[in-house]
């Protein structure tokens, strides 16, 4: 169940090399993508005369070479050379998709191209902002993509997956939710007053005793999370983070496949913390984490998948995830709606 | 073509820690065992609420608490705590399994509970009894349960599958043999005079001349093995073992999935032999023929899987493992009769 | 899509060891070959009782024993012994094969066996001749066997694939190619004059400067490529060989599976050249070049595999392998009218 008229992120900009290419799977559509004078290309990654992958060939100037044939392939989809052959069949093409990247998240968009519209791009600033700082993530999962989605959505995991890591108290997974619509998404604000400091926070900063904790953040349609976190000592201002952490996170998540799935994210902190062990620390801390969440998301993906008729049963901590999970499908419902009558 | 209303070993007893859990799949239907202050609880190894698995959470007390989002059952399934949740829906319960440990082998019901009758455990003395003793054994296989028990039905295997280690002479598959029905199963009764011992007793154990031997074993539903078998030196009168050897053996197929399956045994000796080299000899020449036969085993279901279409042609040693499938067959039939009047 | 009625080869004869089996999966059906006083047997392999691969038992002499419950099949796949069975059933047999061996080539006939016609072998004379001299290849496909078939022909891919090993420009791809019917495939012709040599043969030899070139082959069903090859200094008489290079190849493709195939082939030099290492030097260039093929044509299975809809565009050089596929379509389609007919 995907929604295509979006934006997925397909790479980190840096992944894409000067000069190389980049080839990855979207929505089950394996896709190149390579930098051009005149930007970035995004490019089915599949010759239209025998299906090779274009990305075993080679970049020629703004075009790509397949390796098996050799037919060329202009940054606009049209082959424009095939050897021996004097004139090209017009339907000589391979598919190109919009492309654009924003605050190092480079998208694609997988629906109609004329829809294409780069104010639906979410706002992930702090990838690319002065005042914050962070290292770029990327794990693979062998789950689809919503299981994580429902993750991102409940954070009263946090208490349990991340009890050594994110969590540090179970008033995390007690404390009441906040939850509302915004465009695109649901916006979640759980506070969490009087608690540890988050073990995660430890490995670089020393607290003195308890703080208040906040994680507020927007998941929007397909599934990007941003996210305003942190915690400040009991009793200080709510704006007085003298002690205290503050944390930005931008995270998203790309079906690979219908049971694979691509997630980027980072979490930055303010770049007033000059040293760089504090960045170091900050992005192993969440990898760590992360890496919780996924071994707990395989392994309820391989029961699912063994026992595919189990029901779930909602529970109250799954309210936002039950919203956005409705919102998802009514995007999906009103894409095939209006492909049936065009 | 599973039976539901009986009893399957899904673990020997010290398999499951003290303070800790066991999850084996069986039927199917992944399930976690435990030991609380009122004795072994087999529960569904799947939370109601997201199905992780509770295996990957922690035992507190005689509950299990999931480690996804804090979901607290009793031993009875049923959830006791919920975080942030004040009224647990009744709903919100996990199967659970009668369980009944019986002469060191853990037994699961996987019918109707109220059906499970401990009079049906089968009579695997040999697992617990003074004047026996053995190293327990398991093996995993890749292969459908019956295939196995097809095995354990026709013995004339153990002159070709086993030439070199429980069997020694073709005269193994030539004994004419007796077959009969016994409550839940088949008895069947090899004789074969004058042979020389099993090569795999000569590991253990020195020998005159040829023995008299015997295989003399009930098949029980859904798939247990319980065997005397040995042999004698030509001439002895039957009660007189001196300069022989006498066995009693226990193995069970409790099927995984529909292709694998847990195989539990032992091949038990009379105590009198003092010697701990003896068990573990015994221990070892029996895992190694049992490798032949998962070996063997393996290569037939490979075949059979990739022409799935291929007829087997029923051959005269095949009357025991045919007899076998029939009340298997009927059973099956009878449950589903049942299932569909209730 | 197979072709029933005709030779596949199932191994170079020096893979069959005396005194031993070989056991090979041709269209789907395990098939055991081993020696007989007779000549060669190509056998079922599966007991026709249990199903067991033959291939576990041993050789009896001429028979093959089954090493699961010891039944005995004579090379004519009559089961001539049973363990303890009086009377055999006449159904108890197996398949056989009719087997060729020609030119070192082991050949079945995978059809009816009375139509087995050794006038249908092709004639892969360089394999066993006095004049010519190779080293023998087996590559294993994870593709399906169209997909090389494809390959073979249509040597444009040379200039691109193969660019640094059997290519060495890109005039080879531009070439205007001649193709023509001949009994059972297709005959093509390629010269391609004034070029540089192929990279590969300049590990074995010394040029003064361009070569013209020439590829003349047929290929021929099920699956056979026979061909002429090599280079002349530009200006040499058509017949004067001298400083340059002659091969003649045989290769052939045997359907494994669906979606799995053998690939065996030689390209031999003449004997004229008495030094080995132009031997050797020939065999691991070919291998180096076809382990190139295999690399693009397992991505592109994995291309079609994970979107098994996106079309192929048909361009001017696929000409000659769309006219194999009609000739193969063709052929299945009446073998398949003749079995509905009969």
């Amino acid at each position: 169940m995907w929604l295509k008229n979006c934006w997925y992120v397909i790479a980190w900009e840096h992944e894409i090399p000067a000069g190389g290419m980049l080839s990855r799977t979207v929505l089950n559509e394996p896709i190149l993508v390579y930098r051009t004078t005149q930007g970035l290309v995004a490019m089915e990654d599949r010759c239209c005369h025998r299906l090779a992958p274009l990305s075993k060939g080679q970049l020629e100037g703004d075009s790509v070479r397949c390796g098996y044939h050799g037919l060329k392939f202009a940054p606009d989809g049209r082959c424009i050379e095939a050897p021996g052959v004097d004139v090209i069949p017009s339907r000589a093409r391979v598919r190109t998709y919009p492309v654009a990247s924003h605050n190092r998240w480079v998208f694609v968009w997988m629906g109609e191209p004329e829809r294409a519209d780069k104010a639906l791009l979410p706002d992930n600033f702090s990838c690319d902002h002065p005042d914050w700082v962070y290292k770029p993530g990327y794990l693979h999962y062998d789950t689809p993509y919503l299981l994580i989605a429902d993750n991102l959505l409940d954070f009263s995991h946090l208490s349990y997956v991340h009890a050594d890591t994110l969590g540090g108290s179970t008033e995390i997974a007690q404390a009441k939710v906040e939850i509302e619509r915004v465009p695109q998404g649901i916006r979640t604000t759980r506070r969490v007053p009087d608690v540890p400091p988050s073990p995660f926070w430890q490995t670089f900063q020393r607290f003195e005793g308890n703080v208040d904790r906040w994680f507020i953040y927007d998941f929007l349609l397909p599934g990007t999370l941003l996210m305003s976190s942190g915690g400040r000592p009991v009793g200080n201002a709510p704006d007085d983070l003298r002690g205290g952490v503050e944390m930005h996170s931008c995270q998203t998540l790309t079906p690979e496949t219908e049971t694979t799935t691509h997630y980027f994210f980072q979490q930055a902190h303010r770049r007033a913390i000059e040293d760089p062990a504090v960045t170091d620390a900050v992005y192993a801390g969440l990898l760590q984490a992360f890496e919780e969440d996924r071994d707990m998301i395989t392994a309820q993906f391989e029961t699912i998948r063994s026992n595919p008729d189990a029901p779930m049963l909602a529970m109250p901590m799954d309210v936002a995830l039950i919203q956005f999970r409705r919102l998802l499908e009514a995007g999906v419902a009103a894409e095939r709606a209006a492909a049936a009558g065009s």
